[in-house]
């Protein structure tokens, strides 16, 4: 990774609370670990934070690959705390744990700080053999991440890019379809929900992205924020579309949201799109340093009730209306800090969120428009550039 | 899922240990959980496994799919127990750890197991609010999956007819290049791993499969076994492809891996191939149920280290010859029980494993055959339908 990572306040903590480091031990799924050591690996490895330096402890598979491109003082494998036979000898997890120990100790590691993920199993067995280990429950590597550097920003903005080609790609094939007997036809074949998340993956393939899941989801399937879709695209129905790729090099994500209708969805559907569009653009008014992510998503709670729709402020258990939060962090992470929500704190300048309010009832469908910004000290930067509008055409991207 | 999964040596051991239950605290990437649950999801939720039941503990937006998806007995929402109110007034960490309390005091758990894994912050929060919190120190969810039912056998064949057809598509590709300048090119264009890589993709994507990564690695690349490879591929070197994708659906893995060289790799390279595949041989004739992963490990050591190579072995820093072990289990995680390594305990009917012995030096590059294997009572059955051979042929499917 092409970034200088400032662990500065993670330091500041082991200064304060006494600790000697701060140790990770996960694996590339973990985007803490993956940003303090500016490497990953498929397998677990540990990642050691003390005052003075970053230290890897790594498999011998790893090793030569984790010296050359680890943003680390000093990486050691295993094999050098004599790990096969500590497992042969002790069995595998108290052979880990003592080749865990055996690297701690070799870095004069008595008392150390984890991240709240950290296993327990690793806690527990690193206690067993006198090691003193305290949960540091703020999540200062997930804070310190949370602020994007110009770097970053970059890979973010790169990877948007592939995620509006995707949305292109994808509302095309909706705007273009043939309507029969109330479905959408394309090359004489239904448009299915799995056809157009096909598509929406081949074009992000071709730009180095990858993904999980994809949404793209018609009536029903849409008023379920989390339901993938299934099946043909019904015209007259509300289609909601939401990509999330990653780029597969630099492990950083984009996310956007766009609703359309083939057809006429109904006066209803037309007006939640019109209130959800207001909610999305008061929530963007509010985005600036220093404003808090409750405040926003407040901003956009306000336009949703006002026009007489639930929100989970209004009703913690609502099933209809705005039943979910008006965004997130995104970086490493899709979903990351800040929190654009009741807890949301304080937003600050290399924030990056999404804005993604929405309205949802199964019996009218589900509306999501969802923009990708930047906190700025006096507002934010849209990193997005996809219009806005309920009918699909060819030339989304403007 | 439409497994039938059996969580009784669990409950033996909850009754064995007199524990309440076991609890996971986790998101869909936690394998355990989602074998147990029968529910993913991109966020944290928590699966408590009684002695009667299995009980879910969700956020509202995944309440209704997880009470129509999961293989759960109840589903409980966290604003049940008043989660928000409780974030508010104790912050994120402690209102998460009360409302999980609520929860396992609902269901009369005071006393619980939790995996390895288990994050530390939750374990060490409940601790605080007067719950006993033990490591199940074996993984014995890990190990009931690691024995796979008909149906999930099925689904890895389906996640391997797709890595056979991705693979014959990168052989086509290397098969049919021209050579010019002593590099491969394909439609005017120099060959390159990321070139084949993209094919490999498409050809997964069409299939229902993603996958994070893939190895397509030529000459010194190959000769680091986690080197996904990168630039033109050159004739007369080897060419290591790995690909190992899992199907979106459900989740299963499938593994393979092919060396292939064109023009001529030298009689050295050519003498490596053919020791390889002696040890492949070696390791599935070894293979049957009651035979140890480390028994089969052995076997391959064997024929690698009588032709003269180092293995981990004979030498555990070694960083030429056999530099990992045989192989791994396969399933809802791409490494997973049972380890065919000199930690392999007893192989079981019904487990997937890998066999994939390779023997890599950087200056004559990586060779490695692997393919996927279910155990059976008298042997293995090959779920690989793939020709073995350097050559690359347009054909490789036989």
């Amino acid at each position: 990774m092409n970034i200088d990572v400032d662990l500065s306040s993670l330091r500041e903590y082991l200064t304060e609370t006494g600790l000697d480091g701060y140790l990770i031990d996960d694996d590339a799924s973990d985007s803490d670990q993956r940003y303090v050591s500016g490497f990953t690996a498929p397998d677990p490895y540990q990642t050691l934070v003390t005052r003075d330096g970053v230290h890897l402890l790594v498999s011998g598979l790893e090793y030569s690959r984790a010296k050359s491109e680890a943003n680390a003082d000093t990486v050691t494998r295993r094999a050098d705390y004599e790990y096969q036979q500590l497992v042969a000898e002790h069995g595998q997890y108290e052979g880990e744990i003592r080749t865990l120990s055996a690297f701690l100790s070799d870095h004069d590691n008595q008392s150390i700080a984890v991240p709240r993920t950290f296993p327990t199993g690793t806690a527990d067995g690193l206690r067993e053999r006198g090691h003193e280990v305290t949960v540091e429950p703020d999540g200062i590597v997930t804070s310190i991440r949370s602020t994007k550097t110009e770097w970053e920003v970059e890979q973010i903005r790169t990877s948007q890019r592939a995620n509006e080609a995707a949305m292109a790609r994808a509302e095309e094939l909706i705007a273009t379809a043939d309507i029969e007997g109330g479905v959408l036809v394309s090359d004489g074949e239904p448009l299915t929900s799995e056809r157009v998340t096909e598509e929406i993956e081949i074009t992000l393939l071709r730009r180095g992205c990858g993904l999980d899941e994809t949404i793209v989801a018609c009536g029903a399937d849409g008023a379920d924020p989390h339901d993938r879709g299934s099946g043909p695209l019904r015209a007259d129905e509300l289609i909601v579309i939401d990509i999330f790729p990653r780029d597969k090099e630099t492990g950083y994500f984009a996310d956007m949201t766009r609703t359309f209708a083939r057809g006429d969805p109904g006066e209803e559907a037309r007006r939640r799109y019109e209130v959800t569009r207001g909610a999305y653009e008061a929530a963007l008014e509010t985005v600036e340093a220093g404003v808090t992510g409750a405040a926003v998503h407040d901003a956009a709670c306000d336009v949703i009730e006002d026009a007489g729709y639930e929100t989970l402020r209004s009703d913690p258990n609502a099933e209809t209306g705005f039943i979910h939060s008006t965004g997130h962090g995104v970086g490493l992470d899709i979903h990351e800090q800040p929190s654009v929500s009741p807890a949301g704190g304080d937003l600050e300048p290399g924030h990056v969120i999404s804005i993604e309010p929405g309205i949802y009832d199964p019996a009218v469908g589900g509306v999501r428009i969802e923009d990708l910004v930047v906190v700025t000290e006096d507002g934010y930067e849209n990193l997005t550039d996809y219009r806005i509008g309920l009918e699909p055409t060819t030339d989304g991207r403007q």
